[in-house]
Parts: C-alpha cells; sequence; structure tokens
C-alpha cells in the first residue's frame, strides 16, 4: 500500500497557539466560504455591549397579528375549501371539499411562530431555517410559503390572486395535489412531517458547519415522547459555538396527540423546567391564549433569546472558547387547535384532542356546521387581509423578509443548491499489494479508513464532511481517520481521552438514532457524509431510513428540488464475525429492507476485498440522490484482487473470477457464486476442495460485488440484461449461491432470471451464538464442506467417487466439532487454510 | 352482530365511592392473587412509621465485600481461564482460553450491586427482579447465578466444586457453551444484554401489575444514550404505586462507552440532578472508587430507597392514593473496570474506556501479561473465599437469599412459571352477520375491539392483560376497549380527558420503543398484551423484534425457560388506506421483516374480512412463544365470509373462495389469488369484471389469511405440501396474485412451487402520495382494471373480444383520473360497487 503523509490534528487549543498565521487559518477553518460576511459583520459587536433592538410596538404587533390571522385563515381554507376562497359568497356546500383530509391542531402555533420569526429575520437579517417538528403541520407551512412569495416562485400556477388561492386550497391533500404533512413539497423544508421523533437531530445536523445559520426547531409534546427526540437534546453537547450555527428548540406544549394529552404537558412546570435545565438548555416560557398578550411576549421573548444566541457565538468566538454555553429555547404553551370553534355540538374542541384533525366534520348536509366554518373563517376578517383580488395588503406583506432570508427560500433548505463536490485523493493510492490471489491478508475496513482520513483531510478547508458512528468508529477499525480529525464533543475532556475535542469531525453518540438524524440534517442541507455502523443495530434506524428513502424519491420528481450527496453507510462487525457478541448481534436483514425501496435510489454493495471495498468507497462518495449500502468485515482476511482487477470487477458489479474457475474453454458443471467477504472465502476454499477430490469437474466462479445486478433492468436500473446474465449462470446448470445475507434475498432478485430454477443459496439462517469463526458458518451450513456436497448432491452424477467425497465431508465436519469443543478455536486446517491456486494468465479461456 | 353487554368502568375514585362491597372489589382489584399475603402483611404497618432497619456493621460489611470479591474473581475467571480455576499451580498459558472473549468494564460494578441487593432482598424478605441494561454484563450475572447456586440447580452439571468451576470458565464465550452478554441461558434474566436502550422499558413492564415485585434496573452510562432509554426514564408517569410494583433504576456511570466518554458521565453534577428530577425522580449518590467507603454508602443508601419505596406503596395503598410519587433512583459512579490492572504496559485501563473488553489481552507468549493477570485474580484472595474444593465459605455463602428470593430464581424471570391462560370470551358471539358474501360493510377493527374489550373484562380480576399503543388505538378503531377500560396514566386527568385514568389497563405513549419494551416486559413476566399500532411505524421497532425473537428462539432450546404468551400486534391504519398522510405513512414491510425471524415462531395473518379477523384474534391470544402479526384495515369494508366459513377459512390459512370462482367441475384458466382486506376487494370487482367481459372464462378465486401457509413445511412448520398447493394453484396455469405488501414476498414464500413461474404478482410499489382510496390502488397498478388487464395478458389467446376488453379497461382508468381531478373523491362506478353475486350452495363443485 502506499504511504501517505499523517499529519495529527492537533487540539484546538494547541492549534490557536501557533500564533497569526494559525490564527488565519483557524478563521478560515472556523468561518469558511460562503458565510464570511455576516459573521464579520457580528464580529464588529463588543462582547460586553450586544446590540439591543427595540421591543415591537402596538402598531408592529398589530400587523404581526393579522398576519398571523392571513395565515390561519389560508390553512382553514386548505383543510375545507374547494371554491370562494374569500368567502365573497355566502359559503355552501358546493364550496367545501367532499372528503375532508388534513390536521388544524398545530396548524396556529406554527403560524404563530412563523409570523414571529419573519419580524426577527428582517429586522437582524439572519439566517433562519424552520424545522417544523409536529407531523401534521402542512397547512401552516404551505400558508407561510405562499403569503411570502415562494410558494408562487417554486409552483408559479399557484398565484398569488383569487385564482391561486382557490388552487392553493383545493390541492391541498387532493389528488394530484400536495401531501397534508409538511413535505419535500414545501419550500424551505428539510424534514418530513410523517414519522415523529427526529425534529432536533435534523435540526443540529443543519447547524453543524454552518456558523451563520440559525435553526429554529419547532417539537410538538407529542414527538417530544419519541425516544429519538428525547435524547436528541443532548445534541448541544456536540455543536461546537465557534465552528456550528445555532440551534433554537422550541418546544410546543399544545397538550394533546391525538386522543390522549401529552405527557410533557402534564408535568408540573418545576419538573419540566428540570427536565429542559438538565438538558442543558435555558428556557424561556411564552404561555396562554390571548392572542394579544402572547404576542407581545413572544415578541420579546424572541428579541431575548436571539440577544443570547448572538452573546453567545461572540463570546466563543472573539475568545475562540468552545466551551459548551446553555443554550436558550423557547417553550410555548397554546391551545392545541387555538382560534377554531371552542365548541361544536356542545362538545370542546379547541384545547382539547378533539381539534387534532378537523375540528368540524361532516359538513355535507349539515347547515349549521357550514355555518359554523363560515363563522370561523370570517372571524380572521379576511376583508382585512386581502383585497379583492385575493392579494396581501401591502401593509402585512412588507413583515415577510425579502429574497434568501425567506424560511420558505433560505437555501439550506434546498441544500443540493449549496454542495460543493468532495475533493478526493486518489482511491489507488491506497492498494493493498496483491502479489496473487490469497498471496496476502489485509483488514478491508482499515484499508477504507485510511482512504476516508485522506478525505477528511482534503476537505478540511471546506468543513463539508463529517463521519457518524454511534460508538462504533473505532471497533470497525477506522482508527486511522484520527489522525486527520477528533471525535467531536463540547463537554469535559480528560487526558485520557483518545482523540475527542470540540473540533472533531467524527460524531459519536451512542444512539444510532442521532446518528441517522444528524447525518440526514447535514446531507439535506448540501454537505458529505459517512454512517460507520455495526451491521446487526442499523436495524435500529430502518424507519428512519424508510423516510429519507421516500423523501428522495418524492425530490426526483420536484424540478426545484437540487440533488444531494448518498447516504452512506458502512455496515461492518457483519453478521459472519460477532466472536464476543453471539446471535444478539447476528442480523444481515438491513440489506432486505432497503432493496424494498423505490429502486432508483437504492445501491447495496459487498466487497470480497480491501482493493474492492476502496473503489465502491469512491463511488458512494461522488454519487447523489442515493442509500449507499456497503457491507464489509473489519478481520484480517485473504485478498484477492490487485487494484486494478478490482476497479474493472467493481464497475461491472459482477464478474467471472477466471483465475479460480477451470471452465475455460468448456461448459462449466457448476457454477459457484459468492457475494460477501466471508461466503467468497468459504466459496473458494470449497473449489480448492473439488480440485483436489473432483479434478475433472469444471467449475464457474463468479463474485458478486453490486447486489442490484442480479435484477432485471425493469426492477432495477442497473439490472443485468437477461441475455448477461444467461451468459454468466448459464441456462441450464446448478449454481450454489453463498450470499452473506438471507438466502431469500437472492432467490427474490432473481427469480425472472431463465436459470433460478437451478438456484441453491445458501446464507444466515438465524442460526448462531457464541462461536469460532468457522463455526458460524458451519452453524449455517455456509462452510466449503457444505458447498462441496451441494455441488455433489447437484451436478448429474459425477460417477462412484460421489458417495467417498460426501463421506470424507461429513468426516471433516465432524472432525471440526471435535477439534473446536476442545480447543476453542477452528482446527488448524481451516484457521491456516489459503488458496493455494496462483493467477493464471490464460484467464480469458485461451 | 350478537350483543354484548356493556359496563361502564368507572374511574378509581368513584368506585371506591360506591361504598364497602365496591372497596371490597377494589381491594382484589388492586391487590390479586398470589400478591394477597404480603401486600396484608405491609398494611399492617403504619405509614408514618415506616420500619427502619439497621445499617450494617463493619462485619456485614466485610462479609459483602467477600462476597463481592468471589464474584469478581469468578467473572475473571470466566473470561480467562480454561484450566486451574482455583490458582492451585502458578498461571501458565496452557490454562488461560486460546481466544479472550467478553467484557470486563462493567462486571465489577453488577457484580457490587448484586452483593448489596442480595443484603437487602434477604433482610427485607422482599421479591426482587434484577435487570441488566450494561451491554456486556454476562460474566457478572453468570458468576452471582453461581455462587448464590441457582446456576447449579439449572445446569446440574456446572457443580459447585473445582470442576464446576473449571466447566463455568470454560463454557463461557466457548463454543457450545454460554454467550458474554446475559442472555436466555442467564437464570433470572428477562433482558438480553445485546442491543442496548430497552432496560427500563423492560422494568416497568415487568413492574406493572406485580405490587409487591421490586424491578432493579440497572441503566449503563452508554445505554442512556440511546432514544428509548431517554424516554424510557418517563414510564413513571404510568406505574400506579397501587397496582404495578416498584421500579429501582440505577445509572450506572462507570464513565466510558467502547472508544469515547459517556454524556452522562461528562455533564455537571447539578446538570445530571436537574435531568433526573426532571424525569421525575430523587436520585440519590454513590460515588467513588475505594470500595469500603462504597460497601458503607451503598448499604446505607438502599436501606434509605427501600425504605422510601415502602413507604411510598403505603402511602398510596392506605390512603387509595395513586398520585405519581417521587420514586427513588440511585446513581452509582464507579471506575469502569474498577478492580482490574490499573495499568497495562504503562497504558491506564482501568477508569478507562481500555476496560470495556478485556484489559490484559494479548497473554499468550506474554510472561508479564499472566503474572499481571495472575496477581489481579489473586487480589481478590480466594484461598479466603472458596474451600480446597472450590466451594464458598459458608459465612459467605449464607450472605444470598434462598429459595426464590435469588434473584436468579426469581420466578418472574421465567415468566412462563407464572402464566395463566387467559379466560376468553367467544369470539363467534362478535360475530357480523353476513347473508351474503359482499352484502354488509364493516370496519373491521372495530369489530375486534369489541371482542378484545370483553377480554379485557374477563380477566379484570386476574389483572394479567394489558393493550400497548402510541396513541393510535382510538385510531385503530379500538375504541369500545375504553367501555372497559381507561387509559393508563398517572398524573393530572382534566375533565375534558378521554378515558384516562391510574387504573387504565390501555398503555399508550407516542413511542413504539416504549409500547413495544413495556409490552415485552410484561410478556416475559408472564402476563399476556397486544400492540397495536399504524402499520408503517411498526418498523421503528424493527431490531427490538429482532433481539425479541433471538430471545424465543432461544428458549426453545433450554429447557427450563417455560412458554410466555405470544407477541401479538395489530396493524392497522395500513398502506393502502392513507387518505389523511400519504407517502410517508406508508410501509408494508413489516411483515418482510418478521418473516427473516425463525420461521418455528413467526405467525403472519391478513384476514380478508371482520369475521376472519375475530377468528385470528382468538388463535393468537391462545398461542405460546409465537410473534403474531396481524394486517386489518379499520375503514368500512365489504364482508365477505359468515362467521362458520371465517372460522373454516382461518383454521385452513388458504381457500379457494367456491362463491367467487366459476371453475367448478372444470379446469380453470386462471387463479385469481388475494392476500389482504384491499386486495381480496380489487380481485373480487376484477373477477365481477371478467364474468362480464369474458363470461366463458373459467376463474378460480383463492384467498390466503395465513401468510406462511405460501411456504413449503421444510421452510415453515405451518407450510402447505407441495400437492396441497398444487391441487389450488394448479401446476400450469396463469395465478394474478393481489397481495397486500411488496410484491417481492410473495414470489420469495412460493419459489420452491410447482407453479411459481406462472406467478404474476402486484402489490405495493413505493408508489404513493394523498389520494382517494381507489387511486391508492391504481397508484400502485393493484386496481381492478389492471388485474383484468394482467388476466387478458395471461390467459391463452381469448379470442378477438381481447383487444377490446383491453380498450375498455383502460378507458376506465382514464376516466376515474379525470374524475378524481375534478371531484377529489372516486368515480360512483367505484365507490359504491358492490359485489353482486350470491353464495351457491352448491359451491363444491356438484
Amino acid at each position: 500500500m502506499s504511504d501517505v503523509p499523517i499529519v495529527h490534528t492537533l487540539h484546538w487549543f494547541a492549534w490557536i497557539a501557533r500564533g497569526s498565521d494559525a490564527m488565519r487559518r483557524s478563521t478560515a477553518y472556523i468561518f469558511p466560504g460562503v458565510t464570511t460576511v455576516s459573521i464579520s459583520a457580528d464580529s464588529s459587536l463588543r462582547t460586553d455591549d450586544v446590540e439591543r433592538l427595540d421591543s415591537p410596538n402596538a402598531e408592529e404587533l398589530r400587523l404581526i397579528d393579522a398576519y398571523w390571522r392571513a395565515a390561519n385563515y389560508l390553512s382553514v381554507g386548505q383543510i375545507y375549501l374547494f371554491d370562494n376562497p374569500l368567502l365573497t359568497k355566502p359559503l355552501s356546500a358546493e364550496h367545501i371539499k367532499p372528503r375532508l383530509l388534513g390536521h388544524w391542531g398545530t396548524t396556529p402555533g406554527l403560524n404563530f411562530l412563523y409570523a414571529h420569526l419573519n419580524r426577527i429575520i428582517k429586522r437582524r437579517d439572519r439566517s433562519v431555517l424552520f424545522v417544523t417538528g409536529p407531523g401534521h403541520g402542512g397547512p401552516a407551512l404551505v400558508a407561510n410559503t405562499y403569503l411570502e412569495g415562494t410558494y408562487t416562485e417554486l409552483y408559479p400556477n399557484v398565484t398569488q390572486d383569487t385564482e391561486g388561492m382557490k388552487r392553493l386550497f383545493k390541492q391541498f391533500s387532493f389528488p394530484g395535489g400536495i401531501p397534508s404533512h409538511v413535505a419535500p413539497e414545501t419550500p424551505g423544508s428539510i424534514h418530513e412531517g410523517g414519522e415523529l421523533g427526529y425534529a432536533l437531530s435534523h435540526a443540529f445536523g443543519a447547524a453543524f458547519d454552518n456558523p451563520d445559520l440559525i435553526v429554529a426547531c419547532v417539537v410538538g409534546d407529542g414527538e417530544a415522547e419519541t425516544g429519538p427526540l428525547a435524547t436528541s437534546w443532548h445534541s448541544n453537547k456536540f455543536l461546537n459555538p465557534i465552528r456550528d450555527g445555532a440551534v433554537l428548540p422550541i418546544l410546543h406544549l399544545n397538550g394533546y396527540k391525538i386522543a390522549n394529552p401529552t405527557v410533557l404537558a402534564r408535568i408540573s412546570h418545576d419538573e419540566l423546567d428540570h427536565l429542559l435545565r438538565g438538558y442543558g438548555y435555558e428556557p424561556f416560557y411564552v404561555e396562554g391564549n390571548d392572542p394579544a398578550k402572547l404576542h407581545a411576549m413572544m415578541a420579546e421573548t424572541l428579541d431575548r433569546v436571539m440577544d443570547e444566541i448572538q452573546r453567545i457565538q461572540q463570546v466563543a468566538r472573539q475568545n475562540i472558547d468552545p466551551t459548551r454555553p446553555r443554550w436558550p429555547m423557547i417553550v410555548l404553551r397554546t391551545p392545541k387547535g387555538w382560534t377554531c370553534p371552542h365548541e361544536v355540538d356542545g362538545v370542546q374542541v379547541e384545547d382539547s384532542w378533539r381539534s387534532h384533525q378537523v375540528p368540524l366534520s361532516s359538513l355535507h348536509g349539515n347547515a349549521d356546521h357550514i355555518r359554523l366554518l363560515q363563522k370561523w373563517m370570517k372571524s380572521y376578517r379576511p376583508e382585512e387581509l386581502f383585497d379583492a383580488d385575493g392579494r396581501l395588503n401591502v401593509e402585512i406583506a412588507d413583515l415577510a423578509p425579502v429574497g434568501d432570508r425567506r424560511m420558505g427560500a433560505n437555501p439550506h433548505g434546498n441544500g443540493g443548491l449549496l454542495l460543493k463536490s468532495l475533493r478526493m485523493p486518489d482511491f489507488r493510492k491506497y492498494a493493498v499489494d496483491v502479489p496473487s490471489p490469497g498471496a496476502v491478508n489485509a483488514e478491508a475496513t482499515r484499508v477504507q479508513g485510511k482512504f476516508i482520513r485522506d478525505v477528511m483531510r482534503k476537505n478540511e478547508f471546506h468543513q463539508n464532511f463529517r463521519v457518524f458512528s454511534p460508538d462504533e468508529n473505532a471497533s470497525n477499525r477506522w482508527g486511522d481517520v484520527f489522525d486527520a480529525t477528533d471525535r467531536g464533543f463540547v463537554g469535559e475532556i480528560l487526558p485520557s481521552d483518545d482523540h475527542i475535542s470540540p473540533n472533531g469531525r467524527v460524531m459519536e453518540m451512542l444512539s444510532e438514532h442521532q446518528c441517522q438524524g444528524w447525518l440526514e440534517g447535514y446531507l439535506l442541507t448540501g454537505r458529505h457524509g459517512f454512517f460507520n455502523c455495526y451491521e446487526a443495530f442499523i436495524h435500529i434506524i430502518d424507519s428512519m431510513l424508510n423516510q429519507h428513502a421516500k423523501w428522495l424519491k418524492v425530490c426526483e420528481d420536484i424540478p426545484w428540488r437540487r440533488p444531494i450527496a448518498s447516504l452512506n453507510y458502512l455496515l461492518s462487525s457483519h453478521v459472519w464475525r460477532q466472536d464476543h457478541n453471539g446471535f444478539s448481534h447476528q442480523d444481515p436483514g438491513f440489506i432486505d429492507h432497503v432493496v424494498n425501496k423505490k429502486s432508483e435510489i437504492i445501491r447495496v454493495y459487498l466487497p470480497p476485498d480491501a482493493n474492492c471495498l476502496l473503489s465502491v468507497t469512491d463511488h458512494c462518495l461522488r454519487s447523489r440522490n442515493d442509500v449507499n449500502v456497503i457491507v464489509a468485515g473489519k478481520q484480517s482476511s485473504p485478498q484477492w484482487l490487485t487494484m486494478d482487477e478490482a476497479i474493472k470487477h467493481c464497475t461491472a458489479g459482477i464478474s467471472i473470477w477466471p483465475w479460480a474457475s477451470n471452465d475455460q474453454g468448456a461448459e462449466p458443471d457448476v457454477v459457484m457464486a459468492c457475494c460477501g467477504d466471508v461466503p467468497t472465502l468459504e466459496t473458494l476454499a470449497a473449489v480448492e476442495l473439488l480440485r483436489r477430490y473432483l479434478p475433472n469437474l469444471k467449475v464457474r466462479v463468479i463474485n458478486v460485488v453490486n447486489l442490484m445486478k442480479l435484477q432485471t433492468p425493469s426492477e432495477h436500473p442497473l439490472g443485468l440484461s437477461d441475455r448477461d446474465f444467461d451468459i454468466l449462470f448459464t441456462t441450464n446448470k446448478p449454481i450454489i449461491f453463498a450470499f452473506h445475507g438471507y438466502p431469500w434475498l437472492i432467490h427474490r432478485l432473481t427469480y425472472r432470471r431463465t436459470n433460478h430454477h437451478n438456484l441453491h443459496v445458501r446464507g444466515y439462517k438465524e442460526e448462531g451464538t457464541t462461536t469460532t469463526p468457522f463455526d458460524m458458518v458451519v452453524l449455517n451450513d455456509l462452510d466449503r464442506f457444505h458447498l462441496v456436497e451441494d455441488v455433489i448432491n447437484r451436478v448429474p452424477a459425477l460417477g462412484a467417487k460421489d458417495a467417498y467425497v460426501k463421506q470424507a465431508v461429513r468426516d471433516k465436519l465432524i472432525d471440526h466439532k471435535q477439534y473446536i469443543a476442545e480447543h476453542g478455536e477452528d482446527m488448524p486446517e481451516v484457521r491456516e487454510w489459503v488458496w493455494s491456486g496462483k493467477r493464471s494468465n490464460d484467464s480469458t479461456g485461451n
């Protein structure tokens, strides 16, 4: 392998101490690229004299209220109306949608916050991204981005007039229209309001390396009960106030979920305050139900909070002191469904769980309810808000920021706009020298780690690459990355700690949810990253992967959504090598899970050795809008391909390994296919046994790196053509397929292929416990001896030798069991096995 | 449907107010069955005079320390030794295992806690269950259960003498032995130490309805970073101090994960204290590294904590006041790897991340390390602990409790011992009256909810059935359950709340992790339950399901583990009806996930109507050691089978529907198979179109309720024989299969079947957004028109009509798109479609 120079990245303080040149460099490090301007402006303020801006006067508050009413009016309109958007005619059944879909409950609170944040942005000229945690906030974000103009810019057909307002209303939760949640279709959004729990993780991921950005993240009190959200408050221990932006969590207590009160709304103020301080925040409370009072309180609170964020950042940045501050947050307590009819049919609706969806249902044939809806909508006094053509009155419209400062137009909300390609080292330089197949051993992920280390180094200036791992980075043998950076942690650091500093770019918290959420937020705002995880436990984020994959799928059909960097997984410490951990750590099913997602965005790679892993890793880091799953072992294993061979193999995704095959110039008697590092090893060991026992047998060895190649092109864009598949696998010979994962998956991927009825797959069968490496494959019948038996069972009569060979391999398995029961390790013939064949030069069959 | 009498279960206070007779009943309700005796004893104590027990004297502390040293000695022995268990000979390489697997880091802390809990149990005669949160605590729990004698009782070969000790050591993390984590093999355990995060949820699940039980739950500070653990602290808002037992969380701060410090160990004492109080606990701190001091502190603290638990329970129970108390908890801060060599090769190991696994590795060929290991083991002074035969000295052994009071023998740790079958109402009484197929509509899950309501009622006395749901119980239309019980919540309850009380048996927190964890804890301690969830979001607990399924699989091979009640899921609000929610709520892949688990324990049911759902539900509640997944819609839908037909259909799991078929007495031209309620509806609608367009076509309709029937008996114990499969599906006719989930699954389950090459499956394809119900199936090509087209494309030439029929169905799809774009609902011909066929009496083909 080529030598890559190793420069130890020093901890912050040591780095600063290097003097003015280093200082200059560190300034660039902190405030790279696009963000320089506004930070420089901030830096001119004195730390002890943060600019205090006046509280808004009554007229300003009146206008904010009008803006809020306009958003509320548009939200109700979206849920209910088909026509008559300005209520110029008395409301009647024909104006009302036949099916009422959508959610009002959280909407007025979101509208309230959006209006107040608009004021702050405009007044302070700050870049604010809005993350909508509550699940059902679609109407609010659509209404607000429409009011500020971004909606019409992106969807020109939805004009800012009566006709456009009618379209805005009709399209909501309507066939061919938009979903009822905040979604990829919503301008300025990086967070789907579907599955709950990831808002804060996404917000922090967005704030990392964006020192000028403030992410206002609304956390619903329903969402707050989820596990991922509960731990994501701790993200503040990983946010560096110098290098990163700010997250402003806004816990919105409206008291109810679908049919239940929420936990955080029903604990005492004292307990809640303890909890939030325990999480490390300084809570500011805005509580009540009188809009006038709340407007004044919220305006003043936001001013104080923004002052505090500014002060924190100034102190940290001027003193170059990344000590974790006590970041401010807001608790907003307002009634659920605020401003909707308080009672309907004698039952309380506002401020109860009954306002969660549509406060008024069954309108058709119910004149009273239609009258109530009209009264509700008129309570916002639309005639004061919109002119006769449906245009927002100018003095109200002026409250919104302009251009990219509008939260619906913030470029971080469409991260592809900001995406810069990574500077990439040449992956070939990290190649393992493989003089002949199996001649050397290497730890594949350790080799990969050196490459990742240099990706980290090469992009230090742009600060747009991070690695995320639930404390498994070292265990998965990416330790060399710590030559280029540290683990990021903003807290007490002890001398005995290993590569930990506030400037680290490896994010390790023992929460797969947090790692995934941070990484998604980081990618969605236009940066790059890798998730390094144990294979078994990546299932913890199955459901998050679903949501991200759905997001990507929808984005591909939205012209204004620009491509983002792919979501890259390294899954190591995989199912076949869990010597310490046993059965609980064995599950290769994440592959099955991801291949259920839309094929256009799914890629699964199982490189058989280090050089293939390098080639695949390089490809993944350059790809866009994909989900790339790489499964690779960390243990020392035989290396098979030279770098040149590896590049060809990985580019093709599937190849015959001529040096392992002996069917050149003849029809093979059997195809031995393998996918995954351990199955490849066992297949090659089986091939050697076959050469010894059955030297006349013609064996073709095929290795699969890119699992998607097995599917037909109609199922996956990378699928092998039927003709190419038939050429490789023949149309009528037995195929013995050794697979890393559950065997079904191979059947599923190949069931349309000509020769699939001759396919016999061995893989993981949920059999495993504490074992030696070889015993693990024996337990699952994936070992070399079983593979030999498979060949004998499936190749038409090989003559009288069959019975003797079967007995010989059976005896080997009994030898093995006896040996390990006594010695606790694999028998020497297995442990010390090496591929004896050489790479032949006439491998083309000539 | 038969009428079931509805008795409204009153809230606690109202109930009590009914007078002496009600009081008597309520007492039984609080303290049912087995628990009466000790509660009565407790009740004789005065509330204001809780018995204060003396602190232990120096001699007692000396013995506790000896017990701790013995456990530590045995733990180190398990990790390292092959032979020479009592170190009677100088330690040499041949005594040391060839591969060192296991984890020391958390072990001494667990041993410390176990010893102190033993004292408390013995002194107070309390029933304590030990839940080991830290992932790698296997050596500790094995050592302690060996010391107390339970290990030898369950594994007679591992005797309490030198020979047994040698076996104990050798078997640990050894082929054919036991895993390195706490596992099903570990006596007294209900919690696998594999994937982290669920310890507290399991502990609370165990404590529910066990008023006499104290669950001591050690939470590792690594585990504490996970999302599920972070939210599970809030379980105290759902624990009724009258009816339920106590959970004593012990947060063990040893400071490090695999390679990182932990978050909670690196925040200030003040922040940590705020956090734990914010979660609602009263923390007691035991911190230090001097064993002598810590023994005294821990003994005193445990006395205080146990007094406090006793006081809380007495106050609540005597005053019949379930107000949430501030439960005590313990924070134990000790060095990671405590008592192992402080330095190895000049590097700090004790009290650092380096002691996480094996503090001394590479012993073979390293005489220094071997000497260090010997010194380490001798530091526990084994000669003071064990006699020459390897027996624990009597005065030390006497510290352990006896019989079922030993934590390794607590029957709650082997819940099957305590399991009582549910009292079951006759599910046939809830039948929907179906005069002819499709003649009536019903909401299947609402009907099921009435049955569940009465299961709840019938088992009120035994208090051994609960329902768990992330706030989706009402949405999934089990609202009738609230006629029998309430939602459980121990906190502020407002008049506008809907069926909420501290006595409720429906557990709703917006955390799938919490619901799953509670339910697992409840089942593992011998009770029954149901998880009611949205289909899409059950993926959130994919990984927890993995762990539970692995637990069940391993238990089947452990003779002393008694069967427990099955883990039952209702998945509703399913992929085909997400009108409010759209794409983010659509994922039918949980089925794919579960069928990867060991087939013996997996069952998947897709009942097509309410009567089938009733039959399946009854079966699931009676089953043992299974994971039952039921997928059923909540929307009003046509009903197909009478109860009698439903019982036959569900018992068979798969049947021809003769009344929908017209191939009686002839070979079918095509088999139309369906699985799931919406696919069944579309298939029947397609059959009617075929009857109209192609009246001579012979169609056989097959419905699948039990998905596992599709597999061969070699793959699943419930699989249909090949002969039966061929009889149903023919060996050569086209099969059009309409499936609820991802189509691949059907291919995967049937790939071994004769006729699988004629199988064409339609299912969910990751295409969906806000739609009308029919448009959802159209988007995925699962609609009746596509099914008709499939038949035409696959049945050999039907004559000149083909082209006309294809054009007719194509035109229908265009009609549909135009209609919904304008009206926002399905066209009347679809919306109002009903099956026109009657049930024929000659359906047997005669």
